[in-house]
C-alpha cells in the first residue's frame, strides 16, 4: 500500500513538473513570436519580393528558390527539395465579360478554357444543380449560365458557407454545358459586397464540352441579377483566353531538425507555397508558410531538442492539383516513413483560435488534455474536424492531421482576390499564430498523440 | 426513494427542455442579427451622420437626439433622457509639435491646458516615473519630457499592454511638471507603428503648475527617440492653444422593454455615445453601442417576453469624466432600483470571444455553466474579470458586471486616433457581437446570476 501511494506521488509530481516545463517553454515560444519575430518581415518578402505564385509560373520557381535560400539561412540540419509535377495553367492577357456593353469585374476560373473570341448570350440565373435540372435544356441552351447561391449569412464558420457554395464553382461549367449553356458566371465565394472577384479551381468532367467559367465580384452579381430581372433578354458577353500547358516540373521545399530520441519518426507540418495568381497570396497560403518557417525557427531558437524528428514541409500546388501533398505522402509511403503526425496551417493569419484534428477519439482526447496549457494564449478549440488538403493524402497511412484554426470571419473576404496582399495581415495576429502552431508541435512531439502518460512513465 | 427519483427525472427534463429552447431562442437572436441586421447600418449612421463626439460638442449633442430617434423608431416600451453635467473641453486650432523644425503628427491629450503660443526646449526621454525621480530637477528643469514606454508585445492581452502605459498618459505632465518641466511627449498607446498620434484623458495633480502634454504617433516617437540619442541638445517644441469651458448639460439616452413578472429588476446593458473628437469613434464605442441597441431590437423582434426590465442605456462622458456611468449609478440609488446585473459593450466591435465578469465566485459560476450553450457561437471566455467603464459606479450597490470580450488584437490599432472610423469595422464581427450580448442577457433574464436551479424550480 506504501509503495502504491510513494508511486502515485511520484507519478504527480512528475506530471506537476513536466507541466510547468511545457508552461515555461511555451512562454519562450511566445514570447520568441512576439518580440523579435521573423513571421511578419518574411511574409512581406514572399508578398512583395516574389509575389503571387501560381503552379508552374515563373514566381512558383521563384518562390521555391525564396524559401530554400531562407531555410538554408536558419541553419537547420537539412534543407532539401522533393521534385514534383505541376499543372500549368495560364490567365489569358484578355479577361473581359460585361451584360448591356458594360464591363463587370471578373476572374476567369483557373482551369477554364477559353473562349475563343467574345461568346454572348441571354443569362439565366440558377440557384444550384436542382434548379439547373428543373430549367432543362430548354431554358439552358445558347444562354450563359449564372450561379447565384450567396454565401448563408447564419452559418457562424465562414468555411462552412464556402463549403455551401464551392460546388457552382468547381463543377458549374460542365453540369451548365450538359443543357447546352456557352459559358458561366459564378457568383464570388465570400461575404464581402466589393468589386473584387475572387478565383479558384474549377474543374470538367469527362465527356461533357468545356465551356469557360468566370467569377463575378459581388456587387457585379448583384447588380447582374437585378439587371436580368428587368431585362430577362440583357446580352451579357464573355471574352477570356486563359490556357493550358504541358506540366511542368517544381517542388516541395523541406527543411528539418533531427530527432534526439526517435529520429526516424516524424512530426510534419506545413503550409503551401503556391498561391493563385491574383494579390499576393498574403493570408492563403503566405501565413501559413511564414507560421511554419518560423514554428521551426522558435523551437530552435528556445533550445528545444525534439525527440522526433520536426519538418517544415512548403507544400506546391495545393491550389490546383494538390500534386505537393500527394507526391509527399507517395514518398513517405515508399521510404516507409512513419509520421507521428501532420500539422498544416492554410486557414490565414488571422488570430489563432485552436486546432481540429482528423484523428481518432484518443488522440483528440490527448490533444485536449492540454487546453490548459494554451488557453493563457487565447487558444480554446480543441476538437475533431479538418486537418488540411496538403497533409490529407497522408490520411491512409494512419497519421493524425491536425488543422490550425485562425479566426475565419475574414478570411474569405481576401481568399483568391486581389485584396489578399500582405496590409490584410495583422502583425501580432500572424505571430501568434506561429507560437501556436509551434505550441501545439512541441506538446505532440513530448507526449505523442493518445499515450501521454504511458510515455511520460518511461522517460 | 421513489418519489425521490421522480423528483430528479422530472428536474432531469426540465433542464433539458429549457436547455433547448434555450438553444432555439439564442439560434433565433444570431439569425436575427446576422441576416438582416441593423447593427452595421446604425453604426454608419452614427459615423458617418453624426461623427466624432466628445462631450460638451455640438456632435454629442446630435448623437444624443440621433439615439433617441432611433430608439424611438424601434417602439420600444419607454425612450428617455436622462441628464448629465459634462466637462467641455476643446481641441484648439493650433495643434504644432515638431524637433529640429520639423514638425510631428500630435494629438493634444484631452484634458491639456494650451501652451499658450509656442514652448521650445531640449527634450529628455524616460521610461517610467522612476527613472523621471531619479534623473531629478537638475536634468528636467525648462525640459520637455518624454514618455517613450512602449507597449509590452509578450503580453498576449493588449489591453494589458495599455494598462501598462496608460499611466504616463494620465498622470506624466504632473509628474513632470513637478521637477520644472514644461511640457510633455507621450508614445501613443498602440502597437501600431503609423503615423497618427493616439489621444486620450489625462488630468492634473492639484497644487502642482499646469504644463500640456501632447501624444506622438509611434513613428515619431521612434523618430525623436533616435534623433535625441544622436543629438541630446535637439530644439523640440509645442504649441496647442485647446481650451477648457465650463460644464455643459448633456443626458444618457435609455430604452427599456418592461419584465413581465419582476419588472421592478432591472437588466441594464450599454455602450457609451459619446467618443473622442478624431476619427469617428466607430470602434469606441459606436460598436457598443449598436451592440446595445441591436440587443435590445432582436430580443423584441425574436418576440421574448423577459422576465426582468431589460434597459440599453447609452452613457454620456465615458471618456473624459465618466459623468453618465456616475449619474446613471447615483439615480439608481436615489430610486432604490434593483439591478441583477449590468453589462457593457466598450472594447470594439472585433469578433466576439466571450465575457469577463466582475461579480461573486458563485455568479461567475453561473455565467460559466452557460458555456455550452454560447460555444457554437465560438464564445469562450467566461471567467472573473474587467466589466467596464460605465457600469463601474453600481459596483457599491452589488450589482454583478459584465463585459463584452471581442478580441483585443486590433483595439488599440484604432483607439482614440483618426483611424477609429466606420471602415475599419467588419460587419459580421459586428453583427456576431451584438447577438452575443443579446444571448447573455437572455440567459441573465431567464436565470438570474448565482441562482439557477432556484429559479428552474420555482417556474
Amino acid at each position: 500500500m506504501k509503495r502504491i501511494i510513494l508511486l502515485i506521488a511520484l507519478f504527480i509530481n512528475v506530471t506537476a513538473f513536466a507541466q510547468k516545463e511545457d508552461s515555461l517553454h511555451i512562454r519562450k515560444l511566445f514570447d520568441a513570436a512576439l518580440v523579435e519575430g521573423h513571421a511578419y518581415n518574411n511574409l512581406r518578402s514572399l508578398c512583395k519580393d516574389v509575389g503571387a505564385r501560381l503552379s508552374g509560373s515563373p514566381e512558383a520557381e521563384k518562390a521555391v528558390k525564396w524559401a530554400k535560400a531562407l531555410l538554408e539561412s536558419y541553419d537547420f540540419d537539412t534543407v532539401w527539395l522533393m521534385p514534383v509535377k505541376v499543372p500549368h495553367w495560364v490567365r489569358g492577357d484578355i479577361e473581359e465579360a460585361g451584360v448591356n456593353g458594360k464591363p463587370m469585374g471578373i476572374k476567369t476560373l483557373g482551369g477554364s478554357v477559353s473562349s475563343n473570341g467574345r461568346i454572348e448570350a441571354e443569362v439565366i440565373k440558377v440557384q444550384d444543380f436542382e434548379e439547373l435540372a428543373e430549367l432543362g435544356e430548354k431554358a439552358i441552351k445558347g444562354k450563359i449560365v449564372f450561379y447565384n447561391r450567396a454565401f448563408d449569412r447564419k452559418l457562424i464558420s465562414t468555411g462552412d458557407a464556402y463549403g455551401g457554395c464551392v460546388n457552382q464553382r468547381w463543377d458549374g461549367a460542365s453540369q451548365a454545358s450538359k443543357f447546352g449553356a456557352v459559358g458561366v458566371f459564378v457568383r464570388s465565394l465570400t461575404h464581402n459586397k466589393d468589386k473584387h472577384a475572387h478565383t479558384g479551381s474549377m474543374g470538367y468532367e469527362e465527356g461533357v464540352k468545356k465551356i469557360p467559367s468566370v467569377a463575378l465580384s459581388i456587387e457585379d452579381a448583384e447588380m447582374l441579377s437585378e439587371l436580368i430581372k428587368m431585362n430577362p433578354n440583357a446580352l451579357a458577353y464573355i471574352n477570356v483566353n486563359s490556357q493550358t500547358f504541358p506540366d511542368k516540373d517544381s517542388y516541395n521545399v523541406i527543411a528539418e531538425i533531427k530527432g534526439n530520441v526517435e529520429p526516424d519518426k516524424i512530426i510534419t507540418f506545413g503550409g503551401h507555397l503556391d498561391s493563385w495568381d491574383v494579390g499576393e497570396g498574403a493570408h492563403d497560403d503566405g501565413a501559413g508558410v511564414v507560421h511554419s518557417i518560423e514554428a521551426l525557427r522558435i523551437l530552435k531558437a528556445t533550445g528545444y531538442k525534439p525527440r522526433y524528428t520536426l519538418r517544415c514541409v512548403l507544400f506546391m500546388n495545393e491550389e490546383n492539383g494538390n500534386n505537393g501533398g500527394k507526391t509527399y505522402a507517395a514518398v513517405a509511403k515508399e521510404k516507409g516513413e512513419v509520421h507521428v503526425a501532420a500539422l498544416e496551417s492554410d486557414a490565414g493569419g488571422f488570430v489563432p483560435r485552436g486546432f481540429t484534428m482528423d484523428g481518432t477519439p484518443e488522440q483528440i482526447k490527448q490533444m485536449q488534455s492540454w487546453e490548459s496549457l494554451l488557453e493563457p494564449y487565447k487558444l480554446h478549440i480543441f476538437k475533431a474536424g479538418w486537418g488540411g488538403v496538403d497533409i490529407g493524402p497522408l490520411k491512409p497511412q494512419n497519421v493524425p492531421l491536425i488543422g490550425l484554426r485562425p479566426d475565419d470571419q475574414r478570411y474569405f473576404d481576401h481568399h483568391h482576390s486581389d485584396t489578399d496582399v500582405f496590409e490584410n495581415v495583422h502583425q501580432r495576429e500572424l505571430e501568434l499564430g506561429a507560437a501556436s502552431f509551434a505550441s501545439m508541435i512541441y506538446l505532440i512531439d513530448k507526449y505523442g498523440l493518445g499515450s501521454s502518460i504511458k510515455q511520460l512513465k518511461e522517460d
